[in-house]
């Protein structure tokens, strides 16, 4: 099966580019008195347009990163309830990204509303058919068929389990808020239940695409949650898995680097709002060298310096004959 | 400046695949009864070998990640100051990543230590060089020169500055441990200071490959700075940044990221250790699609069901004569 990526790295390595990385030890040459021990050999070179799968799906920095994010998240929803803080991280209606305000807890019991794809789980069925099937576009069909059929594909993002049975045992209720569509509801339970991490069922603890009229807006799921629990955390790869207010704010990669740092919502992530990685699809992946380098951030080498040239040889005059 | 790239995404398209991506609002279009929002265009299709470069160093996601991690350590660090918990996070010689032991805090003063590259800093100008010059290997002498000539072109990771402030107002001291070169430390000293994130003195708060005979291996510096402090936290954004152990486990996808959930660590990530994100470069992006993703995960679209044949037509028996 390796056969048509390596034709496919092949075909590609004339045309993409490898990106900076600094030494680190898989690649360096330990001392002659370093202490024996294995080295990795070099990662044989991928196309870089793996990357982002490479490190989502398999490498264990993303797995460790998603494993903190979880327990960060688990800690803090349980510290939450030991102080008996109780805060509500579901903007209210009149609420602006630099002046939130958040819908009241009361004596509502608590809750935590996690996305799914990405967040709480992994697709990775329909990433591997993706790659294989050399996609160049994203087939509405294709996921739709995904939707319904991938439960047994899927794996749960790593630390998501540990967190959730922890918190349900502390008294919290899971809920998930997806934009899967709500005609496909069925599929999106059975995913998140092979995961390990249900019970999830439509209408109580899984909200979806089509439960109301706003599309894949997901403020009026949010509120319909809201009115019942106390929100205490929320978990997504995107930022409208937090609130529709971003899709108000200019696009743009420099716009949208500086809106999650307004002062009114800079403080909620990592304190009731989480966020997971995902370097493979969504809104964050956009933009060319220009956009994402900043212009008095764009180096270049100047190269190795020229050699100094030669000192000019002083021209030999005859002499005068007497 | 756009051509090269434009050139390029369209040498690109032509191998490159895309990857599945489940429907954002990005790509939604809005039922008519939505609260009328402004709806980003769909982002112009990328090389998807930007992808990485356009999360990490591009997108508002990878910010908010990154500040909720600095967050966190930040108020991990705190807390643990608070209670007097005090617990080093440095691997003794004698410790496995299943049976970890600790180097003990005492009452030595508190401390954190960080990686540089791509966890306190991120290298734009390096990045925005080796996309440009469209490299496909590693330049050692271009990173060299970066090294010592980049520090105007680098920009601290978001939320970093703010969390550094503030462990150091609460009396921790801050600790770099890069692998860049001790022959080029007033580079690394000038980039640090140049980001906000100094004071960074080579010898006292800045640990460089080339301080001592181990090479790119971390562990001698982590123990030769947890003799003199109690190191409360660490941040990178490479499994050997935390230890070089990592280094003596199994290479490869499954292997790596069984090693971050052994028992003996898999509780340390988010308390004591924290990733920041890195999809651009490092040990973690190696693998194709069998090694990606598990055996049992390998899901391909049937695609559409085919249409039922009809139904075959009695032939007919030409009557008999009488």
């Amino acid at each position: 099966m390796n056969r048509p990526l390596t034709a496919f790295a092949l075909a590609v390595a004339l045309v993409a580019p490898a990106v900076a990385r600094k030494p680190v030890p898989a690649k360096a040459k330990p001392a002659a008195a370093a202490p024996k021990t294995y080295f990795p050999p070099e990662p044989p070179p991928a196309p870089p347009q793996l990357h982002g799968i490479q490190y989502l799906y398999g490498s264990a920095e993303a797995a460790a990163l998603t494993r903190q994010t979880w327990r960060m998240l688990a800690d803090y929803v349980d510290e939450q309830m030991a102080t008996g803080t109780h805060r509500g991280v579901v903007l209210t209606p009149d609420s602006t990204l630099t002046n939130p305000h958040f819908v009241p807890c009361g004596d509502k019991p608590p809750a935590i509303v996690l996305d799914v794809d990405e967040t709480s789980i992994l697709n990775l069925g329909a990433e591997y058919d993706d790659l294989m099937a050399n996609r160049r576009v994203f087939d509405d069909e294709a996921w739709d068929r995904w939707e319904k059929n991938g439960a047994a594909y899927v794996a749960p993002t790593p630390g998501a389990k540990e967190a959730l049975d922890r918190l349900r045992d502390h008294g919290v209720t899971v809920i998930f808020n997806s934009n899967r569509g709500a005609v496909n509801a069925a599929g999106a339970e059975a995913a998140l239940n092979a995961a390990g991490l249900g019970p999830a069922k439509h209408g109580e603890t899984l909200f979806l695409s089509g439960d109301d009229d706003k599309g894949s807006f997901k403020d009026g799921r949010r509120r319909t949650i809201a009115a019942k629990y106390c929100v205490l955390a929320m978990a997504g790869d995107q930022l409208v898995d937090f609130s529709d207010l971003f899709t108000t704010e200019p696009n743009g990669v420099a716009a949208r680097r500086a809106t999650v740092a307004y002062s009114g919502i800079a403080d909620l992530w990592g304190a009731g709002w989480f966020v997971m990685p995902n370097p493979v699809y969504g809104s964050g992946l956009q933009g060319g060298p220009d956009d994402i380098f900043p212009k008095d951030k764009q180096w270049r080498d100047p190269g190795p310096p020229k050699p100094a040239a030669p000192e000019p040889q002083p021209a030999i005059t005859p002499k005068k004959a007497k």
